[in-house]
């Protein structure tokens, strides 16, 4: 069992990691609601609720990233009345990102902000949504468009709760896993390479480590910049042209790791072209994402749809496209200097 | 002209109050979405949009506070999603407390917070909603039940507007400044006394005068106490009785500065039966509010039902009932430890 530490002065959390860490959840003595989806929930819901006292509310969401709506928020904001929570309720999410996101959304709205433990049960909400307190839903008109920041009082990775992940899920987790290696851990690159065979048999124990890393990593840089006025956006490698991808696939179609990994190629296209990166490294990071079971062309979008999905990205800030880019691979840098040339050259060899 | 700055570090304001400070308002450059309601809109969009470049967004609501819900909070993220608005978007709320309620949650929430200027339209959202950082909409279930601390940029106080307010509207704003007087400051009830006529004639010098000493003691609190831990709750005088009327009288029949104005009077008729102030403070503060056309008298609602609306209030914490008290008129204190006897007195006396 391995604690990490998220350092952001009051809002400090810890953040479990091991198989069976479930056990060490802890209400404080706290009345909950139990946020899940009905795919985890026949799954889990009954070991949880086996640690919670008799009665505990719970809310069950339909799966999918289609229902993680502004409505969604208010069906679990709806429980939360008729359960009769005041201010020290809590919100447990016990789920993939779109349930610790909905959950999280809630939980900060709810009486202007109650607490909230996430239970992430995909591999990517344990290596990315889980950590750094962005909560939040969709809008028709773009990804996680309305949302809070709100940290979680703990974060419990289970990675028991892995074993019944589905193969294309788990694959999605480790397109953000090789993000916090492109942005800036060749070393952690190496590492993923040599690791490939155990990481594909679910190893708990090097899946511990590279979950830690993976975290250790993202809650640097959040506490660096809790509010994403600088480095935070590093984070973002991959997701301007992930974001537009899955928008102009319908939200759901294409899995939000499966994007970031077809962004991430994108991005490092672009920065070769740029002259930033070498053919070879584009090469590297293409093939890891291949031998982890992840697309990497994109699915045929016009390029004018695409540009104009990515401007209404959150990171333009006074109409200029800023994108998270390699200068080289291992380095992810921000520019709002992108010529328009490369990046449609880039669109155009995508798909 | 007065200003008065609210010091809130990073996100500290300053309140411009006076006749015509609407000219003050500096946008910064930003485009913004207008939100107000259809009665405010036609005295004085047109005034406000003449200060604006051409084509500024705007999104009209129904007014009333029966329109303060999470749907009519969609309609305004809609606007700004349709606007194509980024993360340096700007939202300025033109109506009262319902409108500044309603535009702050959404710029709290959109993009995960933008900036967002107030200028109330009328006397309660000078005194009270336009200070504090307090947004959010109600739930069936209870008032503001959903809602996020987001403080403004600026506020524009322009005494102007309340030239149009209706009398009963203008009546329900003096509830929260006797309100002030009530809680900490018996110099001011004095002086609210002693300027009757002038305020009943909305004098502008003595109503700058008034809405300065009001937000000047509400920044001072919320100064001290941002997040509602402590003393800020001392503002709630006369809330939870006066959310329990509202509740039961449903949403717009009874104004919410009324209801505060009714549950004031009760608040300190509990206080003397509890032996904590007078009979005749209790009937000096009823005889103001009753001299500035407020209602003083409890609509009829079963004690059962008035009790259960309070237990739902905000203030429950750990399930015990905290009410804000007067010990004495002019010294507002939180206890936790009623009785039920006297207040089941009060809440018969009080119809």
């Amino acid at each position: 069992m391995r604690t990490l530490q998220v350092e952001l002065g009051a809002r400090s959390y810890p953040i479990d990691i091991g198989p069976g860490v479930l056990s060490r959840l802890d209400t404080q003595g706290q009345r909950c609601l139990v946020v899940s989806n009905d795919t985890v929930a026949p799954l889990h819901l009954k070991t949880l609720l086996a640690q919670l006292p008799e009665g505990t509310a719970t809310c069950i969401l339909p799966d999918g990233e289609a229902h993680k709506t502004l409505d969604s928020a208010g069906v679990i904001l709806d429980a939360l009345a008729a359960g009769g929570f005041h201010r020290d309720g809590l919100v447990i999410a016990l789920g993939g990102g779109v349930i610790g996101d909905l959950a999280g959304f809630a939980a900060a709205v709810y009486h202007r902000g109650i607490a909230f433990i996430q239970i992430p049960t995909t591999l990517l909400s344990m290596v990315d949504s889980s950590v750094g307190g962005k909560t939040g839903v969709n809008h028709p008109a773009g990804k996680n468009l309305i949302g809070a920041f709100h940290q979680p009082r703990q974060v419990l990775a289970d990675l028991q709760l892995l074993d019944t992940l589905p193969s294309r899920e788990y694959a999605a987790g480790m397109a953000e896993v090789v993000k916090y290696a492109a942005l800036g851990d060749l070393a952690f690159l190496d590492w993923l390479e040599a690791q490939t065979p155990a990481l594909q048999a679910r190893d708990h124990a090097v899946l511990a480590e590279m979950v830690e890393r993976c975290c250790a990593t993202k809650a640097r840089i959040v506490a660096a910049d809790e509010r994403e006025q600088g480095q935070r956006a590093l984070l973002n490698l991959g997701h301007t042209f992930g974001h537009a991808i899955e928008t102009a696939s319908g939200y759901g179609t294409v899995l939000h790791g499966e994007a970031v990994a077809i962004g991430m190629v994108m991005a490092a296209d672009l920065s070769y072209r740029l002259g930033w990166t070498s053919l070879t490294d584009v090469e590297r990071l293409r093939d890891l994402l291949q031998a982890l079971d992840l697309p990497t062309r994109c699915p045929p979008i016009p390029p004018e749809q695409f540009l104009a999905l990515m401007q209404r990205d959150k990171k333009v800030l006074n109409n200029r496209l800023r994108l998270v880019l390699l200068k080289p691979l291992g380095q992810a840098i921000i520019t709002a200097d992108v010529p328009p040339e490369p990046l449609q050259e880039t669109l155009l060899a995508a798909t």
